[in-house]
């Protein structure tokens, strides 16, 4: 998407291979830089550090920082060894390992030098699937935002989005936000309630910098305010992205999901996930039981970074000194909740039967 | 209840009356500090700016207020002046009204000579009530934790609560909290987890900062974690206090209690709302169409003050510069989502029948 008007990925090759391109997330909304990334052990303190997040976004970055380890060392054992350092980085998002899995799949069998190369170019394709996908999802939730439009004329839709799954989040389009930029493209009047997103703040630091830098209407509010919203008649649909849907369709995504999607269900708005099917763990079918839910630091939610009147970044504490704190990142909508998963196939009930539907090969079990 | 050994309430009149002093809660959980109010203006400025806050306690602080403005002229026109004035600070919460209505009551029969220090013994009387109902709360509330308890012993109670409803919300022990101090005081393993409550914080700059000068054991968890913890059964009891609760059990409260109350629902967790009866509003059925909801400054989302490492109190901006922000202050929780209300007169269902079995009299209609 474009950002002053100059057309961005949110992680590309460098000029200068080899080498990766990242915009560090951490500094977003205050600073836009553009972070160089030449070893492996880079990109892995990247995805730690959250300078890339989001799921779709981990996963290719994931395989660029395997290609990076095997310009280092092609041997079988910096392999494994890089598999198993970027694979820790983040224990949620599916992308990452699935990313990881392709890359070396697809080495694995290579002479050592030739590796790197092939490396960068399973890298370079799952950059680009990763927009297609998110340009088909875009297209299909465009539908039930057209839709939505076409049963009141004139009227604006109001879509509330949780924590960020746009472009930031993908290589590019977003997930959540692809069907929201393509109606916002066809002159839908389209309005967004941005969730702050606590502890972090990607909805306020992320979600609402990517939106205005696009011009879509948006409005940001506390995490505690969609379910009011809700109950009066504010939301006509709620869309968000996930880090790991299970073939059963229960969702992971980052905390707080779960409490928007019960409001949802309680004021009768549709509640719609939207995922590339890379996000799909076909090996899990029970999200609350199988899912590590990854703990973050409660430095997290004791201490926040903002923006002084002098224009400074300055992190303050919040609460009293020394209060404890406990920081989990996601939560598990159960797919009773849900109303639909929008993939890049289309849009399925959140069902076994309705990912089948659409995945009928992944379903059936792995690749030979 | 006890800062540093001594004993505190949240309001007291001055020892140079005619003035009332407060803890100025917008300095908290930094600064200590007490404030001096010698005229129903400073008041007034008190409860708008929310250097007072939590329905009972405006409550008493509107009486008081309304008490040194007959100091000041103890006229009829001075008085519904001063009445209408105080009255508008904050439109939620029922309290308020309810006790400048009964300062007003009781002075309108006398001579003008009379009025202040009539007015005053009324505003002590709210203030001693507030305390005795809340001490009552408390008992009942502890009946369920000790069930609790009871059912499990040696097991930790986890109890949840949003906003503050603590003795700094009332005059003193708390509502929601005064079970959890009498639990805590009769040596019950007791630990609470406390949501931040954006974007006022309060939970994480007023809860978490009087359980801890008490010794309660507590954790601050963002507004979105709530749901995540009860699908791992990591709460046993919801407790939250209330700004007005409507004849038929309808709860309004800080906004995201809605969103909790449906977590607690959808996970089986009893969701218990603490309230003293002035906080019941006997004209009112139907609390999300009749309660009216204010509406904050959006800076109250948009900047977050916080301690800077080297000590200093300093306010950040969150979002992108220009971002538009909604601040709805209150939601309303329908009966249905609620277990049950503790009053000071016992614990009853959140219907109708409930409340008028606690309180007939107020139930049937006004006091002639």
């Amino acid at each position: 998407m474009k950002i002053d008007g100059k057309a961005y990925r949110s992680v590309w090759r460098a000029p200068e291979s080899p080498a990766v391109q990242i915009v560090d997330q951490t500094r977003l909304p205050h600073r836009f830089e553009v972070l160089t990334l030449t070893t492996s052990a880079a990109v892995a303190h990247a995805i730690r550090t959250m300078q890339v997040r989001g799921a779709p976004l981990i996963g290719a970055c994931g395989a660029y920082g395997l290609a990076l380890a095997l310009g280092e060392d092609p041997g079988d054992a910096a392999l494994e060894s890089a598999y198993a350092t970027l694979n820790a980085t983040r224990p949620t998002a599916v992308n990452l390992r699935w990313g990881l899995d392709r890359v070396r799949a697809a080495v694995r069998p290579l002479a050592a030098a030739e590796r790197a190369a092939a490396a960068y170019r399973v890298a370079d394709t799952i950059a680009d699937e990763d927009v297609a996908i998110n340009a088909a999802i875009g297209r299909h939730g465009l539908a039930l935002i057209t839709a939505i439009a076409g049963r009141s004329p004139g009227r604006t839709v109001n879509v509330l989005t949780h924590c960020n799954a746009g472009w930031l989040a993908t290589v590019d389009w977003g997930t959540a936000t692809a069907p929201i930029y393509m109606a916002h493209d066809a002159g839908i009047d389209i309005h967004v309630w941005v969730d702050e997103t606590r502890p972090r703040n990607q909805g306020a630091a992320l979600t609402a910098w990517e939106l205005g830098r696009h011009g879509v209407k948006h409005t940001l509010v506390a995490d505690n305010a969609g379910g009011h919203l809700m109950q009066h008649g504010l939301v006509d649909l709620c869309l968000v992205g996930t880090d790991r849907v299970t073939r059963t369709g229960d969702v992971c995504n980052k905390i707080g999901t779960y409490l928007k999607a019960l409001a949802a269900r309680d004021n009768n708005v549709p509640f719609y996930v939207c995922l590339p099917s890379p996000t799909i763990d076909w090996r899990v079918a029970d999200g609350l039981a199988e899912i590590p839910i990854e703990q973050r630091s409660a430095r997290e939610v004791t201490h926040i970074s903002g923006r002084t009147a002098d224009g400074e970044i300055v992190e303050v504490e919040l609460p009293p000194v020394g209060t404890p704190a406990r920081n989990d990142a996601f939560d598990v909508t159960p797919a009773r909740l849900v109303t639909g998963l929008v993939t890049e196939r289309g849009v399925c009930p959140a069902t076994a039967a309705g990912l089948a539907g659409l995945f009928p090969g992944e379903a059936a079990g792995p690749p030979a």
